[in-house]
């Protein structure tokens, strides 16, 4: 047994983990990350990189189809393979030197293996040959271990071997058919990508609505579009038992409206939700519950942990389960670390360097489905849930020149939620084709608190989708 | 000879004129519009809606062509017969009809004619037919004739009948061959709208760089691109002299580099500047000269003339000879000119709904090549010059994995200006396909003066393209 020190030590090398290390390795501290799967975690291999990597083929001849001229130079269909090939090179054929090359270029120690809390401060890592290395943190130790998906209880589903999102986004070939059961991002995008792909697609929602914590439109046009793809698109539903033929089919039996249906596909997607990845990181020895990781302030750090040294980052403490906003609390996390080991009180104040504000007000989103969802801040009923006196407004985004000249047949929505006390922007959401790309200006406009009489000032450039800006503030009226 | 009063006579109708007339309605004031033209002006039928028009198609299809799964569907060219049709749709067969009962509807009065002001608040409107009606404005007369283009006095031209830039959104048919004489934005976009139709295209630039306001890297990313898709370009260059053979072939004789070359196409444009539109306004019978309109406040309200009844919008003012920046004054305008006729001051102190303050500070262009260059704000050379101590920061936007993912072959750069003393972004520069719908974030963060430590809460989205925006930061510091 190895006995190492750092001044951090890092369990999880997803996106989150390496931006801790990163900010504390610059802010002059030694840090150790742990990880026993894939430095770069999730999001390069299993989630963002690949799903966006396999829906964005799909996007890209939608919109050449979508134009007079371009269209008539489309006369084939997306190449499966092709794409499926520059999935792979995308996930790096699941190969994570170069990640780890990046780290160690960035002056952080890399410890393969699996990390376990064993008392304050100090972190046993089990490689994959069984064997320990105990590593003592002298400041901090940052758990950004992420999240996993949860299977519910449903007689056969175990046996069926269902995907999750890491075959959905892994498989080495097109299903002839799948089912995905769920209805959040996750599913919404994967039944997307599989079909845009060519499999035939049977997509089982619990709720009324897709995209349930986003304004209702969003997930009612994504619906109308998934069913103009061909998706069988089913709400209410409630799945009751899996079934597969050894080496076959599944079937998934569910009930809607008090009938008994079933469907019946080669691969089947469970897109039920995810939990913190805790197991095993021996909060117990701590005596935590798994709960305490997500008991954090605004710096990221576990309530109640006497010394104050454990540090909850990411997926794993239930905030914004985002990389980008796992990534955007690291940066405050490594930062603070690195700012107390100097003496500075580093305090949590909101909107400084040392807290993830936007946590709470300005998480953004993009739903990379056709058309694409792009929210910011809150809801229109999350906000009169909060207590505020808002207006909402909305406007067609196809009556938006920018939009016809994208697009002739454009179809899509934006609203603007305003705080009537404070005359500033609290959320805001777009559905339509290429909205991801403008939603960081209501971001901007959110976080910056920019008042609605400053915002008029803020001219979107003629023509372009950004004019919509503009439309919602005139709907709403000066 | 009729007579007729309103409270706001306006001049010219294009989006400008349609604003402020609008506005001025909504403020309970009575209005008359007069334009000889059509309704909606340059940009309606001969700029914007008809450019990005053509240039649409080439984007969206070499979008699809730079992703591996959609470029093997793509396998015709662009057909450029249809990309004319929709064109003609775009500009509703130069039929102004819907926009006559847009400002119907709204409530202002048309005045068909050419305007011409006679004495203080009266303007003689001479129809087509060349009857004259003469139209008194009780409170103001709004000028918002926009530009027209500059022909340079170079032997021959006049007569070798060059396009400008009518000619070249409203051909009925594709080039062989096109000289483009100019290197500002209307060259490089028709530049390259005929050469994604087919033209074999010859560029005349007179500078060292293209679009010359601009980062030297958004001209050098642009000529890269035209000349990768085939475009001649040459820069440094002096045209000497033009020659048609009757009904032909154009020839333009030009010096470069000492040497004396010539190139002949089947047309010419000329895309050399523009100037405002002030002839025939008889300014000369208020004493004033075709400068004045250039002299105005931020109220856009003409310096110097008794009563202060004289109005000068849109690219007339020269100010910011832009589309949305002609809407923006103009709302201001109209706002103030009907709360004048309340009593109210309406002073233009900066960024109150009076006056136009982003004209000086915050005026965002996008121009539709590929790939697209979007700015706003002050360059870092502007900056300078303007005395602010300012740090400027670059990034590869191919090296942002959103753009990536956009497209496998990703070429681009940012550039984001800081002022070091107020800690605000003052600037912003992006070129690379797709980041017109990106800059808008910028405009925000400009305009609403968010420094830059709050920007830091801004998150983009990952995996899009606006990542970048946390690279520049980043690139920046903390």
């Amino acid at each position: 047994m190895a006995e190492h020190e750092f001044d951090l030590v890092v369990i999880g090398g997803g996106p989150t983990g390496e931006n801790v290390a990163d900010r504390a390795v610059a802010g002059g501290l030694s840090v150790a990350l742990v990880e026993a799967g894939l430095v770069g975690g999730e999001c390069s291999y299993w989630a963002c990189i690949p799903s966006k990597t396999l829906l964005r083929p799909a996007a890209a001849l939608g919109q050449a189809k979508a134009v007079q001229g371009s269209a008539q130079a489309v006369t084939g269909v997306i190449d499966a393979r092709a794409v499926l090939r520059r999935r792979d090179e995308m996930v790096a054929g699941f190969d994570d030197s170069g990640q780890a090359d990046w780290l160690k270029g960035a002056g952080v120690t890399l410890v393969r293996g699996r990390g376990r809390i064993t008392a304050p401060r100090i972190v046993e890592a089990t490689g994959p040959d069984g064997a320990t290395v105990t590593l003592t943190a002298r400041l901090a130790v940052a758990v950004c271990t992420g999240s996993v998906p949860v299977l519910p209880p449903i007689p056969g589903l175990a046996q069926a071997q269902p995907w999750t999102n890491r075959e959905a986004t892994a498989a080495e070939s097109v299903p002839d058919s799948l089912v995905v059961v769920g209805g959040g991002v996750v599913a919404c995008e994967l039944a997307w990508a599989w079909r845009s792909l060519g499999a035939r697609v049977h997509q089982l929602v619990r709720g009324p609505r897709l995209l349930a914590g986003n304004e209702p439109f969003a997930g009612e046009l994504v619906a109308a579009a998934l069913r103009e793809a061909g998706v069988d698109l089913r709400m209410e539903t409630e799945t009751v038992e899996v079934s597969r033929v050894p080496g076959g089919e599944r079937t998934v039996r569910f009930t809607t409206g008090g009938r008994s249906e079933s469907v019946t596909a080669a691969e089947l997607l469970m897109a039920t939700g995810r939990r913190p990845a805790t197991d095993g990181l021996g909060l117990e020895a701590l005596g935590l519950g798994t709960a305490a990781l997500a008991d954090v302030d605004d710096d990221c750090r576990v309530r109640g942990v006497a010394g104050g040294w454990l540090y909850s980052v990411g997926d794993v403490n239930g905030r914004a389960a985002l990389t980008h906003m796992g990534k955007y609390q690291a940066r405050a996390v490594g930062d603070t670390i690195a700012a107390r080991s100097r003496g500075e009180a580093a305090e949590p104040r909101p909107w400084t360097r040392w807290a993830a504000t936007a946590d709470h007000r300005a998480v953004p989103q993009v739903i990379f489905t056709e058309p694409e969802v792009a929210a910011v801040g809150l809801t229109e009923h999350a906000a009169r849930e909060a207590g505020l006196r808002v207006r909402a407004v909305e406007y067609d985004l196809g009556s938006v020149s920018g939009a016809t000249l994208f697009d002739p047949g454009y179809r899509g929505r934006a609203k603007m939620v305003v705080d009537e006390d404070r005359q500033v922007v609290v959320g805001a959401t777009l559905v339509g084709p290429g909205v991801g790309e403008l939603i960081h200006a209501a971001t901007v406009a959110v976080v910056g608190e920019v008042p609605l009489e400053r915002l008029w000032h803020a001219v979107p450039s003629f023509p372009t989708v950004s004019e919509v800006w503009l439309r919602l503030l005139e709907t709403y009226g000066r």
